[in-house]
């Protein structure tokens, strides 16, 4: 009896911090989706939003920290429910990386928004972003159900993003090469096409994180590594 | 009697898993000086073993988790003992962050190597790599030391960091716009200057943990951002 008491006070207390991630992930979602959306429509005040809006991300993942410490010194869980409590603040850092790149993005909106536009690069960089934030919306669904499939998909996925960001590093060597005035520009819209290959490898690792938690193995350490820019010597 | 029995196994536990921290911090030391080094003198067997030690960087972030969880499960620590070991996941997921933007930098160096050398950005990113290994020494001495005012210190030399990629990203700049042939380089240059200034901010992080721990509170929110290259128009 005593022992089932424990066990449900332990979940009550697991749902409440789950549903705090949940709502992390929702306005990490919204971030990466505005932040997208204010470089491709130089719009600077959406932009001014998504940077305000980080503080609210950053105070969350303090709130989830501590509120996992509270729940491993109360509860004291073992085995698989303390590995649950942990994959929480692993998540939250990872979301609140997401975050900080979605804001470097907005950041530099207003830049941007002040050099002449380079080609399609904004709505090439938005399409990338939403995969990320679609990857990032299955991530966290498949925590909540403990989906290994749906989370193997994710990390999938995760080439595509990276094959994305390849073809924009050469598009932008192109027009680097083509016109000196488009090198300032191409260096902001690199920046933020490597920021968002990135918040990809972070859902990604939340996706792995769900693995771990539901199979109690890392996954294939082998998986694809498909950002081969560093090995690029000409456009 | 008992209570005292326990207190001293945590102790030995913490201890332990401690030593695994300093031991995976002195091999990431490792890992940033000789990346450095092979970027500079283009050494690329150098580069080889960084990337190849980073694989042992991974494994013992892993340990290191393992050991925390199990520490939890069998101590069930609380208050400042449970925030300890929750200190030991950040700070080794920060550690391996920077192991593998020092693999990173060694990927570069064949590539680097391949191509016109650029002026002397290799030694500048070489004294820019040193400080952030420097400050790392400083963050995790400060760590075992419990030295908030060490750790303090290790977050305003952080600045510095900042500083030295700002005039990194305005030369590589300058350097394409006098001669397209330098624009493959300075993308990869700059990848490298933007990571290393990375590995700060993550070295940052750990000083954050360690003046978390010792005093209870957060850091100052209002630290100096001074990475200002994201305003930047012109070269």
């Amino acid at each position: 009896m005593q022992d089932q008491h424990i066990a449900s006070a332990f979940d009550r207390d697991l749902e409440a911090v789950q549903a705090q991630i949940m709502k992390m992930g929702g306005m990490v979602e919204n971030a990466i989706r505005q932040a997208a959306k204010s470089l491709e429509t130089r719009d600077e005040d959406l932009a001014e939003e998504v940077r305000g809006a980080d503080k609210a991300i950053d105070f969350l993942e303090n709130q989830i920290n501590e509120s996992a410490a509270r729940i491993i010194a109360l509860r004291a869980p073992t085995a698989i429910d303390l590995r649950v409590i942990l994959s929480v603040i692993k998540i939250s850092a990872n979301l609140e990386r997401i975050g900080d790149y979605a804001k470097n993005m907005a950041k530099r909106t207003s830049v941007l928004a002040s050099l002449a536009a380079v080609d399609d690069s904004g709505g090439a960089i938005r399409r990338m972003a939403l995969t990320v934030e679609g990857m990032l919306k299955d991530a966290l669904d498949a925590y909540i159900q403990r989906d290994a499939e749906l989370a193997q998909d994710v990390i999938d996925r995760d080439e595509d993003v990276d094959q994305m960001y390849n073809a924009l590093f050469r598009e932008f060597l192109t027009f680097m090469m083509e016109d000196p005035r488009n090198i300032t520009a191409c260096m902001h819209l690199h920046f933020i096409a490597k920021n968002t290959e990135r918040m990809g490898d972070h859902v990604t690792s939340i996706a792995e994180q769900v693995v771990y938690l539901v199979t109690g193995e890392h996954p294939d350490e082998a998986r694809p590594k498909a950002d081969k820019t560093s090995l690029i010597t000409k456009a």
